[in-house]
This record gives structure tokens, C-alpha cells and sequence, in this order.
């Protein structure tokens, strides 16, 4: 079991479903005559200390059907501050040292009837190992036939792994992605998980497949819905609904989302984390 | 020394100050040939146990000069949770009973020429009682006469009452409206103050009579900068400019700003607290 083999395996698929994706979605853009394609921006993680602490690369295309979509892969390593590093899985002020490789990837859409789609997974290293990931479907005017659509599909990469994956990640999904201000989700859900904890290479071997399996079922559902939707009309009622309701998304993001405040409070790349938000949002 | 008294005597004031606030932002559209005028919404405090906990009234106006301004009063009490009480000057899970009464205003202006603008004053009762408050410009286009203009009238109203007050206050608003992960502040300042303690009625007396001139040199020097701004032209790119700024704008009220995380996190009136939030924003 080498830690860095396996760090080094994780990040190639990362990448790769990154190409994939983004060739994907450009391909979606040129069916919408459009000629817009990723725009991709290298990022070298800044230590304290001067160190070597890996980076990343982030993808940016503003296109005809994607208003904003950012992709980003990272491959970061260092050690944890001690207050931080006792917090974390396997990490403690001892032995504060990390990895972490993955992939990010939220799409805001041009027409309100195209959902916004959100998708990360990633492969964490301290004292242990794991994978953790997830994808959520944030619809301004949901169909009810996507929604069943998006999660039946990773209903079935979910159960080709465990049949208890899709109850327990969907949960997940829903307690997280939740504004608790408002009393409402975020979008319609999806899955969230985390921890698949990697104790030896077999299970690595399983885990590892699974979040394949998660990024494949991505790759295969979401461009559908976007083609199935991007082509219908939309007035400016239903544009105002849009807006109105990335304020939410927004606010989500800001006062709620673990990744992004612990991004903002640590020094990230400021850029990379706030890819997210929306293009363009309203507060009436 | 009535505590209760000394509430009423606040809550007059700041009920007063908005009155004459708006009155004077609806004699601003007037000049600027629009009708539009503030929508009062009345809200009740809901609190646990059923009990009576006061409220307030929001008051809400979309113009043309005025893009969306929001001025809320309220007076509310009750006790807070044995958690919150032990962090707030002179309250203790013993003693955990409070009230606050207090005026907040936020504009966001049509013509990015224009600055925005945040106030806030208010005065609380624990087993001690303090004013505190504050406001600051936030310039998408910062002139700096605007800004000398803004500081001098807030300067003259703090020099009145102590000469120290200034440059303790404007500092305080420095350090406070500062965006860590950007690395900028929110705008250009201001003032800032909080715990000017009430031991007996002169101090009440002394602290009162300072946040009545605060809510006067706003209510002098504001409307003076709107109308020397809001007839300027301005063009596509100032207003995206505008509108980026703004992106900032919601970043620091959802990710830092105590009030709104302590409004939202608390269960208190969302649209109340959110109507901070810019009436519309986008992040390139």
C-alpha cells in the first residue's frame, strides 16, 4: 500500500474525467452554434513556509448555454495548522501532514430551465486514507422527470457498489445541501458522501471504482438534461425566478458550505473556491 | 435609573430618525421625477416559548435614484439561550434577560456614481446597558471628495462629544469592514462603535446625545453625496463594475458580518436581515 501510488492513480482519473467533461460540455456548445470553449488557469498552492505544496488547474468557460461553468482539478499537499489538524480524519497535531487530490466542477446555465449542477470528488490522505465526493442537481424550475432522472442514475452507480449507498448518500445529500435560514434545500438533491476510508489497496481498489463510478454517472446523466432543456423557450418571469433563486445558491455557499469557508478562512485560491458563485443573482 | 424608560427614550429617537430619513430619500426620487415611496411591513419576534418578544418594522423602497433601500426598527426582548447570554456584555446564563432597540439602513443605488451606504445605531440592556452603531460608504466608483466629505461630517459629530472618538471609531470600521479573503476592505470607511456603557442616566444621557448627532450628521452629509452624484451618466462598463462590486458587497455581509450571521443562525426575521443584501450582483 503506497500512499503516493495512490494519490498519483486518483489524480490521473481526475483529470481525465475533467477532459472528459469538458470536451463534453464544449461539444454541447458548439450543437448551440456556439464557439466557446475552457479557458484554463494554473495555480500554484502558497505555503507558509515556501514549501512545495502542489496546486491546481482551473477551467473557465462562459458560453451560450453554460452562462459559467468552472472545473478545477487540485493536487495540494502540506501539513495542517494544529488547530485545524485535530479536526480532520486521521490528522492530529503529531502528524499534521496531508494530501489531497480532485476534481470540482459547478455549471450555472443560461436558460432557467436548464438545472445548475454542482459535482466534486476527491481522495484525502493524513494517517488514513479515503474518498469522498458528491453531486447535486439545482434545477431554478425543477421537472420533476429530471429530477427522478439525475438520481435514478446515481441511484445505479450507487448500488452497483453497496446497496445501501443511495439511501445513506442521498440522505446525506439532503441534510447538507439545506439553508436552514430559509427552510428550504438548495436544489433537489443528489449524493454526499465521505470517509470511504481506505485502509488497504483493496479497498482503495473499491472505493476508488465507486468514485469512477460517481464521475461516469455525472458524465452520462447531466448532458443529457442539458440537451433535453437547453433548447426551450424562457420568458422574463422565469428569468427573474432564476436569479431570485441563485441568491439562494449564494447564500448557501457563503454562510453554509464547509469547502468554501474553509477555503476563504485558510488562504486558498481564492478564484478556485469562488468559482461557484453565480454569474449574475438578485436580492428582491 | 429606569432601564425601561431609558429604552422608550431610544426607541422614540430612532423611530424619529426614520421617519425623517425616509422622508427626505422620498423628496430625493421626487427630484428625480419618481413617485416611488417606502412599503412598511410590520414583524412580530417569534420567540420559543410563545411569549410576547416585540418586533419591529421593515421598511422597504425600490426607486430610481434608490435602486433598493431597506430601513428596519426594531425593539425586541427576551432571554438569550444559555450559550449566546455567556458572550454578551453583562448577560449570563443566570441572568440572560435582554432588550435591543435600534435603526439599520442599507442603500443600494441605481447609478453606480452613487454610493451605497450602510447605518446602524442601537441601544441594549443586559444587566448593563450600551449604545453602539456605526456607518459607512460603499462607492462602486469611489470619488475622494466623497469619501473626505463622509469622514469630516461623521469626524465634526465624534469630535463634538470626545475628542478620542474619531480615530478610535473610524479605525474600528477599518478593521470591521475588511474582506480577509480578498484582501480589501468592503468600502471606505467610516465609523464604528460599540459598549459606550450606561452605568447611570448621565452616561445614558452623554451616549445618546452622541448616537442622536451619529444618526444626524448621516441624515446631513448623505443626502448632500446622492444629490451631487445622481445625475451623472454613467456607462456599461461602470455599471459592471458597479455590479462586481457588489458581488463583494454579499460576500462580506453573508460570510462576516456578525449581524447577519447572528440574525440568520438564530432563527431571527430573514428578510429583515437580508435586505442588506445588494438588489442585484454578479462574480466574473
Amino acid at each position: 500500500m503506497d500512499r503516493s501510488k495512490q494519490t498519483a492513480k486518483a489524480r490521473k482519473w481526475f483529470e481525465t474525467l475533467r477532459d472528459r467533461i469538458c470536451a463534453e460540455f464544449e461539444a454541447i456548445e458548439r450543437e448551440a452554434g456556439s464557439d466557446a470553449g475552457f479557458a484554463y488557469k494554473k495555480w500554484d498552492r502558497e505555503t507558509e513556509d515556501g514549501s512545495e505544496g502542489g496546486g491546481g488547474v482551473q477551467g473557465l468557460m462562459k458560453g451560450k448555454v453554460f452562462e459559467k461553468v468552472g472545473v478545477n482539478v487540485s493536487t495540494v499537499s502540506g501539513a495542517f495548522s494544529p488547530q485545524f489538524a485535530s479536526q480532520v480524519n486521521g490528522a492530529s497535531e503529531e502528524h499534521p501532514d496531508f494530501t489531497a487530490t480532485g476534481i470540482s466542477l459547478v455549471a450555472h446555465m443560461a436558460n432557467p430551465h436548464v438545472p445548475a449542477v454542482h459535482m466534486n470528488t476527491r481522495f484525502l490522505t493524513t494517517q488514513t486514507a479515503w474518498f469522498g465526493g458528491g453531486a447535486d442537481l439545482n434545477p431554478p424550475l425543477p421537472y420533476e422527470e429530471d429530477t427522478e432522472a439525475f438520481h435514478a442514475r446515481l441511484r445505479a452507480a450507487c448500488h452497483a457498489h453497496n446497496p445501501t449507498y443511495y439511501d445513506r448518500f442521498s440522505k446525506w445529500a439532503d441534510e447538507y445541501f439545506y439553508i436552514p435560514h430559509r427552510g428550504v434545500h438548495r436544489g433537489v438533491g443528489g449524493i454526499f458522501y465521505d470517509h470511504l476510508e481506505c485502509g488497504d489497496d483493496v479497498e482503495f481498489d473499491r472505493h476508488f471504482a465507486f468514485t469512477r463510478d460517481v464521475g461516469e454517472a455525472f458524465l452520462d446523466i447531466y448532458p443529457q438534461l442539458v440537451r433535453k432543456r437547453m433548447n426551450e423557450i424562457w420568458n422574463e418571469d422565469e428569468k427573474r425566478q432564476q436569479l431570485e433563486w441563485r441568491g439562494r445558491y449564494a447564500e448557501f455557499n457563503l454562510v453554509y458550505d464547509r469547502g468554501t469557508l474553509f477555503g476563504l478562512k485558510t488562504g486558498g485560491n481564492i478564484d478556485a473556491i469562488l468559482m461557484s458563485l453565480p454569474p449574475e443573482a438578485t436580492w428582491s
